[in-house]
């Protein structure tokens, strides 16, 4: 059997399944706010990174840190791949015992996306939603993140700005 | 804001909280046989990366290719962490369009982990339950895992064994 793995010296075609889908891939950096009736507002770093293998799915890494001491803040994982009638479906992991399963549109460059399921563990965070919008504009991805937990109302929770590296 | 991001030249030291968990940490790669009534026998070349970031939990990230001819197979990104009363806790993401949160436990150097909860997509696998065991004895690493479907009662779906890079 194979062990030497497949890492392409040159990246494989984008499938066309995932062709409208393209303008997310790379890396993205820059930083964001953050706020929520629970904590104090935060600024923070942030590294985006939408990648593909080739197959019908972007794989997704997602870290943060706060600006004041570089301390890490946030990671994300997980894969954002086309659903049914042109919705788009995400698969993602938080650290915080949390799994999600957002779905929504793509419009253009745009992804609205909203949590269809969030499961956690035992001791995992109380979140009940996750409303999620993103764009691209050239070189620059923005989004907002609106979040609901057991205690607290949709609330803005996260915006940012990042720059194609 | 900090836009340069905190990413270590040297890793931070691991905190208590994982230490029990640190046996797993590196870069793991080998191969191993899948098997499941609907589909064929097949053998693959996986890499398993277990990161911490001086945080209570591991990052996980899973990657395997087909042996017959390197095709990109199957990919997972999560977190392990260290729930209540020993627990462990994981969170994942597959590209399959499912989500899967897993809590068992770790005895020495063997992990031991059941799925309490998978959710998907509307397009998502019809994966039920999945059932991991894994162990490090050394530099190895070696695992089986058992899936459920709906259409499918448990079996055994993969076993592998890697070596630590």
């Amino acid at each position: 059997m194979s062990e030497s793995g497949p890492l392409p010296t040159t990246l494989p075609p984008v499938v066309d399944e995932i062709a409208h889908l393209a303008f997310l891939l790379g890396t993205w950096r820059g930083g964001g706010t953050g706020d929520f009736p629970t904590i104090d507002p935060f600024s923070y770093g942030e590294e985006i990174v939408f990648e593909h293998v080739g197959d019908a799915f972007l794989l997704l890494s997602q870290r943060s840190w706060l600006a004041a001491d570089d301390a890490p803040l946030h990671f994300e994982r997980g894969f954002l791949r086309p659903g049914a009638d042109g919705a788009v479906e995400l698969t993602l992991a938080h650290p915080l015992g949390l799994v999600e399963v957002s779905e929504g549109t793509v419009s253009g460059t745009e992804l609205d996306l909203a949590s269809t399921w969030i499961g956690r563990t035992s001791t995992g965070d109380d979140v009940t939603q996750l409303m999620r919008r993103l764009r691209v504009d050239g070189d620059v991805l923005s989004y907002e993140l609106d979040m609901t937990t057991e205690r607290t109302p949709r609330t803005r929770h996260l915006q940012a700005e990042l720059r194609r590296t």
